[in-house]
């Protein structure tokens, strides 16, 4: 577990935020806080990928291995957090 | 499994891909031609989650059931597949 | 206008299409085809993008200059095509 | 103009970026956790659409009307901007 990694990658995006809100104040032009919306959104999403990484490897796997049917469910259960993060 | 489900999908997105190109060959407009596009990519997208949801279940399932370790490499390489449709 | 840029690469897409329908016919491995989803929604988005440059230069450029008011109309109308690519 | 209404957009996803860090220090469940980024990521490319909207109707059009060729080279970069939103 690399909780302390997560953490790490938050509070950067999260000063990241904190950095779009100056760029507006400051009136930057339009397209430069766009293109750091995208590198934030990119960041978030590595979060996400990153987690769904680790959840399929122990919680989902941890299901097959204990409870057999229950893992089916898990699966399901992720692929829908996939389509919230596709659709997001 | 549900093969069939799957080619009949794709056989009526290959129908709106060729739907797309009567749209620009009449040079309908634009705005209609993207929303089209919209759709089709999100019955491409649905597709590519159905067969994610498919692959969990059933090889990276018995990979964690049968060889232990591979079943990790297996949610790697799926994550990496889902990487990959984000970023698409 | 470069109609028939669009249709070549449309057709493309409807032979990628069909080759995802082989590829699931013949059983292959459910990450490669998963992965060829990818690089088809990346061509549909590229058409779709392609569309957007045209119709931002050519039909919004023409309702600001003749038009006045009926231009943010139709930016309005083009940011909402963005939306649908984006959450596709 | 509007530059309030984006401060309070992204002063909120700020406030987003730091409960994900509870969620993650508190080991909550992954799946709420990727929800809760899913809805992240919508509002931050919520503020790029909004952002973008005002930037084809100001900048654009203003490019359009006194500048002729230059709305051209700003709708492409539009475009751009709008791909690095779609590929993030």
């Amino acid at each position: 577990m690399n909780r302390d990694d997560y953490l790490n990658r938050l509070r950067r995006i999260e000063g990241q935020v904190r950095g779009l809100q100056r760029m507006i104040s400051d009136d930057e032009y339009c397209i430069d806080v766009l293109t750091q919306i995208a590198s934030v959104s990119k960041a978030l999403q590595g979060v996400g990928l990153g987690l769904l990484d680790e959840h399929l490897r122990h919680c989902v796997t941890d299901a097959v291995r204990n409870e057999g049917e229950a893992g089916e469910e898990k699966v399901h259960e992720a692929i829908q957090a996939v389509e919230r993060l596709l659709r997001a």
